[in-house]
């Protein structure tokens, strides 16, 4: 006879009593709808409502957590399906990769995606053996069974969930089709886009120049001067808003902002825009545009998050053959407190404002992030991003920030995937978690139940609907 | 029935056997005398003795930890009674500040604030009510009414706290008029001073040259020279001493020390005194002159605090409103291996040297401090600093350096506050946060009962008394 | 009575269920043999097999993590035995050092030494009382008597402390004797060697210029051009491999590597072979070479080891009166991202290369080392190195590494020491501090009881055999 494949007390302190208490926690927020205001599932998902392809395209191909642990153990990304820039040959056949998948499952003990995927496998499509060389075939044929079925069709899938609101994350030069199509159908799931101009603002990115013309193109400004530039962002903007965006979004190599006088900023544009241009010039560029977001977003209410710090794309020879998103980005040393204060500066005292700070470097949570947002009216901090979004990782975070700006000082849970039928699972670890963190502090006379019962909403649903403004 | 505010099993371990080990460790020292070597309590109280004006300049006003939290969430500082520099208009009423602090106490919750703030109001004040917008006005009066009563004067609560020993801290230049006036009167409460002469050292600070001309004018030395300034530096420390001064404090940006030649020190000296400097220079001086003071400790035998690496008064705006000391202090990343070398050099390995080293970077702790401090004979580790003083804090810090540098390189407890009537419950939080470690140890081997009750002795009396010659 | 020097449960959880889940893990892999691939024991012990000279010599001379901690509290290097490099007077009674430790023992309360030491002392000496002033002489008169005894001689030591395999490691110039003396003898224990070539690969090493003539005369290569000497470090790795080494090894201050085009590489190693080279084209140097050696390594087989960011010898006047390794090595801020990628975009992701990453820089673990190991399949993290080799460091790296990279990007662990009676204790340390940290995993629902004791084993033994290729 099968087990479970997850615990019902998982991630609860161990001690009976502060258990006790967590479970009380838990079972008084668990059924509380998912606000997801940040992530990147595709939004066409929605539009077209087709189902999933397979089992392998499903849980495999499209997640670089998965498939970066298959490769640190030498499997090729070819043997994983992962499409080639070159047209090499990969692998096609979607049962051959789920069970290169399945016999190497072992690979993911101890870490949060075997929790993601144990509780998908479970709570998602009903199943209750451990994945193993041995029960490859009897998974794929019975997740592909289910995804043939209406009720695994995404809106299905969504309203299962009982996902309040799912943010995507779309280009600034992006047409918003497909949310304009789920607009327009009859199914009432709210999935709302993200404005992201990464492609519009770093000097660096594959084809700058031309996204600029592009952008003039869509908005009709004259996008070869700077304040054209700054006029066509806040069309887009204001266009992005009509999709539902309630939020920015800014990924950037580090988290230097700068406000230069106009002139200065203009000819630095002109600079950046000629593509004969430094790093350090690039670097600045972005800077001076954060600052210009967060001036937008006092204007027009979009919620602005900065994702600094990782190292993109660290393998010249997995982006030549295979291109971005492959798995190979890795954080790096982050530095928070003199990056942001030109921008604090200008508009860090605004209680209007409201920007939101996420870190790959931990050291910065106790020592920079957690101070800045502790007296910065305009910020508020994320929650852990990424490699840090699982149980020791939220742990961690609240441990070294807490302290020092307190719970309202955050803004939630953002799952921040792309992984859809990991989102419920997602958000019950954070849940879990923070109740675990919560019953703790109620054990060690930190805090009285009332108040833990209180932040139990506030951390799940409350502090995402308020920051994101949802 | 109200219950009480402050649970008697706080901070202690949730495991049952261990939690009473922690108890039964905390029960041998919880009498102990409060010995508080470093701290910013202003002596003026304790020689006029008069009564503390009102609740809110009592617990809101002069505490940057609880007004920052309030800033942080969108109240002015002027709504806070925070007196500006170019006259604006700040609240004036303590009954509507307080009312403003009351309705925002939620916001500390899972703060170390909470616990000083809930101990202070249960222990010394006798209110067992949570305070809040409800019980605001409750609140004031009663504690209102008790500030009337003579028990509630500065040397009554000195005494009822059981402080053997009080260190304040005051400037090179101070004429330490309080200490004389207290050493004058009837009282036998013991208020040392520190010898601070951050205003004096460092030549970014204001007034730099005009502060050197007035330490001339003290001392009869001719401060224009490199050999009578560092003259007339010893005699206002022989100066400090007649006041009860056994340490110095230096609060500098980095870690920095230096040992020049004379010549090139007295260049350099020179340079910054004409106030035609480079930033570079002015952060060589400050090195520079911590080996000299460190130099002077030898001889006078004054200990050598170093507290460095905050980022302060980070708001410009914030900074030419109110001024300094505004909440606005942000720690940074902080480099102790080669910024130290130069004075350890020169005086590292003397065994009759106590220097006590502080960060606000914690991962310095397990990677330099303890290091550094578990091999040379003159350094000490300073307890968790201003953000860090506090349960999770002082955990971190146990766990990071007691395997390397033990428990003896380290100098007991120091408040650092200037929150007088929170001085109880910030040694309470370190005792007890102490005794949880203590009993952590025991339960999984690693230490006996009977050391860690010598160990509870230790940390909170015996290690402060001698790193600080007390 | 006496009672046990060391506790049978410690190192567990606290938590009674959960403690004896650790237990059962424990048990099902106490006894398995002891594979040691790193460390600095003295081939020459096991070659000769003498017998250890004294208490002193085998327990505090050698071990600077015991020396230091008596010199942090000043006690003079000079009082405990150590060499002084200008023949000044040195302790040479091995009864007054002992009585020195002794008396000083309860500064390792709470550290790693203490639970090292004491588990030596119960389990190998069969000693059952604390080690102190009091009992310093009945100690040493016991062990020594133990140590005149055949069955306290290396190599039933070894036998007794059943040890597998022990690497030691020896300078590239090295002639092994000692291993070809214990090959020869006919005592099979298995005693290998490691390539060790900072002499011959730093060109700030002392006498570098001659070790690489050296080198030139051992090898009967050119080593004066760039191409005879890289012939000359594969003739040698191919002579330590008939010394049994299946791994080099290389100790650098930083993470740095580079992979220059060979003109320049040729150009750079005849600047610094001529001397006249500046600190950072000496890092080029030391940088570039460790991806020759990684290159090497994918012809010949042998496993690299990299151990980067230790600031030797910080006391200049330590360094000039006693020389290296007294105790005054401190770690830094180590950067590996950017510093590794000329390395792994050269040979990173070749899945038969085995490259093991260490750190005294506990921050990049989770920032940066479980990332890259948990992508490139050339890497594996090695376990806590040095002042990190502990339960909470142990603790640390399960909790920041494991959730990215999982267990099985991990390489089993290293005692590296050169203190012989603490190999079976440090073992043991591990075991314990493995098996209590999956033990939490199983109680807190993150791990099945039977994947924990699959993973127990795979941590004790499986994964160092295969990272090193035993």
């Amino acid at each position: 006879m099968a087990t479970k494949l997850t615990n019902p007390d998982r991630l609860f302190p161990i001690e009976a009593q502060t258990r006790k208490l967590a479970r009380e926690l838990y079972e008084g927020i668990a059924e509380l709808p998912i606000l997801s205001p940040h992530g990147h599932c595709d939004p066409r998902w929605f539009a077209e409502n087709d189902r999933f392809p397979d089992p392998a395209q499903l849980f495999v191909v499209p997640d670089h957590y998965v498939f970066r642990m298959l490769v640190s153990q030498g499997v090729p990304l070819a043997d994983l399906g992962i499409p080639s820039i070159d047209g090499k040959k990969t692998e096609a056949d979607p049962r051959t990769i789920w069970r290169r998948f399945a016999e190497n499952y072992y690979l993911f003990r101890g870490t949060p995606s075997s929790i993601w995927l144990d509780h998908s496998f479970e709570h998602v499509f009903g199943l209750d053996e451990v994945l193993s060389a041995e029960t490859a075939d009897a998974y794929y044929d019975h997740i592909d069974a289910k995804l043939a079925q209406d009720a695994f069709r995404p809106r299905a899938l969504f309203d299962r969930f009982s996902i309040e609101t799912l943010a995507t994350t779309e280009g600034a030069l992006d047409d918003l089709r497909w949310h304009q199509m789920i607009a327009d159908s009859d199914w009432d799931g709210r999935v709302i886009t993200t404005y992201r101009p990464d492609a519009v603002i770093d000097p660096e990115f594959e084809g700058f120049a031309d996204n600029i013309a592009q952008l003039g193109d869509i908005t009709g400004e004259d996008t070869a001067t700077w304040s054209g530039y700054l006029k066509a962002q806040r069309t887009r903007r204001a266009f992005f808003k009509t999709a539902g965006a309630t939020a920015t979004d800014h990924g950037h190599p580090t988290a230097r902002t700068e406000d230069f006088p106009e002139v200065e900023a203009a000819a630095l544009f002109d600079k950046v825009l000629s593509g004969d241009f430094t790093t350090d010039e690039a670097d600045a560029f972005r800077g001076q545009m954060l600052t210009e977001m967060a001036r937008m977003s006092l204007d027009d209410g979009l919620v602005m998050q900065i994702h600094p710090g990782c190292f993109r794309n660290h393998s010249n020879r997995v982006f030549a053959e295979y291109g971005r998103d492959k798995g190979f980005d890795v954080p790096s040393s982050t530095e928070y407190v003199r990056a942001l204060k030109p921008l604090l500066d200008a508009v860090g005292m605004e209680p209007d404002l409201s920007i939101i700070l996420f870190t790959l470097d931990e050291t910065a949570f106790g020592r920079e992030l957690a101070p800045l947002a502790g007296v910065y009216p305009a910020l508020r901090l994320g929650p852990p991003w990424w490699f840090f979004d699982s149980y020791e990782g939220i742990k961690r975070f609240r441990e070294t920030t807490t302290e020092t700006c307190g719970f309202y000082n955050t803004a939630g849970f953002n799952d921040d995937t792309r992984a859809f039928c990991s989102i419920p699972a997602r958000h019950d670890v954070a849940r879990r978690s923070d109740c675990a963190y919560l019953a703790t502090l109620v054990a060690t006379g930190r805090l009285r139940m009332s108040e833990a019962n209180e932040l139990a909403q506030d951390l799940t649903y409350r502090l995402a609907k308020q920051a994101y403004r949802l």
